[in-house]
């Protein structure tokens, strides 16, 4: 079963808006054995019926997003009604529907929301609890378009609620089953990866291998269409990868880390120079790690190194302030003024001044206190423009204390 | 002059990246007057040829992103060439390039590479400083091709720094002229600030009037054919929306907090509860930050808000963490330990849990601390999930900085 998406929307062909559509609805489309073949972005107007007719004689699904809306550029209504052949119908009780949402909102309804409750004849309504108008599904003898609003807020959860299962229940038995694991995987890339593992898993075929590479990292994905293929696929990924593999799934290096430290019961802090407090806000992007988190600094500069985390005069100056003496010093500070039972420090040069040909630009050093063990460093040198090299070497400190975690 | 971009990777259409170039081309097409018609992804094979065959029957200029990679999937140079009907030629002086990079990393180039040192006949090599592949450009007496990489922080700089220059010189005197300014609004909408200046500016007429929001705040960009309309069109704009202008052209909320402190040589501090880190790691992401900001603090914790920052505790007990009197005595508690001249505070609840009725999940405390002067609290509430929230509360805390230092 072949599917195509249209996006529609002016604003996104002009670059006001990223579109999140494609990357949200092939995702979920992957779940439930149906695959993207293509996908286009048309502005408001007469392209979107031509879009419309060129997919139908591809696809057999197409997803429609935009134009819903009640403004004269919003035609979606009527392109997918001209290109099905079907007469728009008027819904009163969605006409209601809008009219209860505004009065909530005290705006009066007007010919421009009548136009919103209008459907192709025939049309499956998808209700719009986080919006004015609601989507619609049309189908023909060989064709389905599922319509759907423009807002991602509108879109996704109309799309979770109401057009997945119907997709489910309209293509019973006809969806292939579709077992998937992505590890994720750190310091390590796509071209390591590939020869470890795949001839290797290809023994277990039919098992899909995909790559998706981030600076410094890499997911690898394996789809098979039964459990245990991908069981099988699955073992021998993590047996031949087992050191890299920082999390599973969707799961992210900071909800890894939570996740582990909240498990363990121990409290995790945080000493931070070139990352500037990016390890601490990842942490603290995931729900409840004030359970595992407390204290965090960051010393930009060589005073707050010493004031803040105790870091001697004399190791600065001897060593500087990138350096795994500091480091050290850095996280030994952070781990005794905390209390805490994991303290990880970072400290590099994250440019694009301040490098030295002894110390270049890219240079971190890292320190990892634990209590009652004993300090470890550790140096890597990362050439990236410097907000990459921040969540690099942020997401590197993560891991330390990660590995530390599961120690 | 019609501009079509063709987006491929089979990754964009699994849903394992979200497609951020159309947004970045599209903008920066806008800047030198040509607008994007029609965007397609398309999966890496044989779809890419006819997807560039279908785009050269409608636009003069076709943007092509992806596929240079050295793997057997990686065949836009082969579909470009194809059908542009070139032969692909070998460059030595790529292939050395290459070889460059590949031995400061100690990798030994293989035949992958000698692949990617292959350019369609005629073509227009676009040196690629921040990875393996070049770019290229490919033209005949009706279209041109401009063939990018995939990875974003390669795109951009090869797009900004030798496409878009080639396309000036290569339609100079075709390109209309663009004469462009967008505002950076924050504590408004695209609701408010439409009837605020809609009719006004289109006194100037020919004015173009775009919006990009974003939670919180909205972009303003405002685009004429020529510099005397612009300027009259800006000034009526900074004039009614004086209050809400944070920054203008690209510059970020962060970039304008340095640029201010360094311009008046303040050093800035930060002391964070609930945006843990983020507004020091948005800060420290910009160049040369290190000459204004020296002290952060993440106290996610009642102790941590008392040991680092001085906090009282009957003030933690009286009005309980998330307070305006916590918000104070943090700023002053980070001004005073720092020396720093500016500090500010953000103190709030994140969710999904810890809100009380009285405190709801969302409410947060700012507190602004100035060297010599009176320090200031402020309260919002931002309902928005957990990470919206962090960032929404990063941006109005940097905002107060930004207000300070213009005050």
């Amino acid at each position: 079963m072949r599917v195509e998406i249209i996006n529609t929307g002016t604003e996104l062909l002009l670059g006001r808006v990223t579109n999140t559509h494609l990357a949200f609805l092939a995702q979920s489309l992957l779940g439930i054995g149906l695959r993207v073949e293509r996908q286009v972005t048309v502005p408001d107007g007469v392209a979107i019926a031509e879009a419309i007719e060129t997919a139908m004689a591809r696809a057999e699904i197409i997803l429609i997003t935009g134009g819903l809306g009640p403004t004269t550029d919003d035609i979606t209504r009527e392109a997918v009604a001209e290109t099905f052949g079907r007469k728009l119908e008027f819904h009163q009780d969605i006409l209601e529907d809008i009219a209860g949402k505004f009065a909530q909102r005290k705006l009066a309804v007007t010919d421009m929301q009548r136009q919103q409750a209008m459907v192709p004849e025939g049309g499956t309504v998808l209700p719009n609890p986080n919006g004015t108008a609601p989507g619609f599904i049309v189908e023909n003898d060989k064709n389905v378009a599922i319509v759907l609003p423009g807002p991602p807020r509108e879109l996704r959860p109309m799309w979770t609620d109401t057009a997945v299962p119907w997709l489910r229940q309209r293509f019973a038995g006809r969806l292939p089953p579709v077992h998937e694991m992505t590890l994720r995987l750190i310091g390590t890339g796509e071209s390591k990866v590939q020869p470890l593992i795949e001839p290797g898993v290809h023994a277990f075929d039919p098992i899909e291998v995909g790559y998706c590479a981030r600076p410094g990292e890499v997911d690898l994905r394996l789809i098979a269409p039964d459990e245990a293929r991908l069981a099988k696929a699955v073992a021998l990924a993590r047996e031949r990868l087992a050191a890299h593999i920082y999390a599973e799934g969707t799961e992210t290096m900071e909800q890894a880390v939570v996740r582990l430290a909240r498990a363990a019961k121990k409290m995790i802090a945080t000493a931070e120079s070139c990352t500037g407090g990016e390890v601490a806000s990842r942490i603290t992007d995931v729900p409840h790690s004030s359970e595992i988190f407390n204290y965090g600094w960051v010393t930009y500069a060589n005073l707050s190194k010493m004031s803040e985390l105790g870091v001697p005069a004399n190791l600065l100056e001897t060593h500087g302030a990138v350096s795994a003496e500091v480091a050290a010093a850095m996280a030994e500070g952070a781990l005794q003024r905390s209390g805490a039972d994991v303290a990880v420090s970072v400290t590099g040069i994250a440019g694009p001044t301040g490098g030295t040909p002894e110390k270049p630009v890219g240079l971190v050093c890292f320190g990892l206190a634990v209590k009652g063990g004993k300090t470890a460093t550790h140096q890597r040198n990362l050439s990236a423009e410097r907000t990459t090299f921040k969540a690099m070497a942020a997401q590197l400190a993560l891991d330390l204390v990660r590995r530390a975690l599961i120690a």
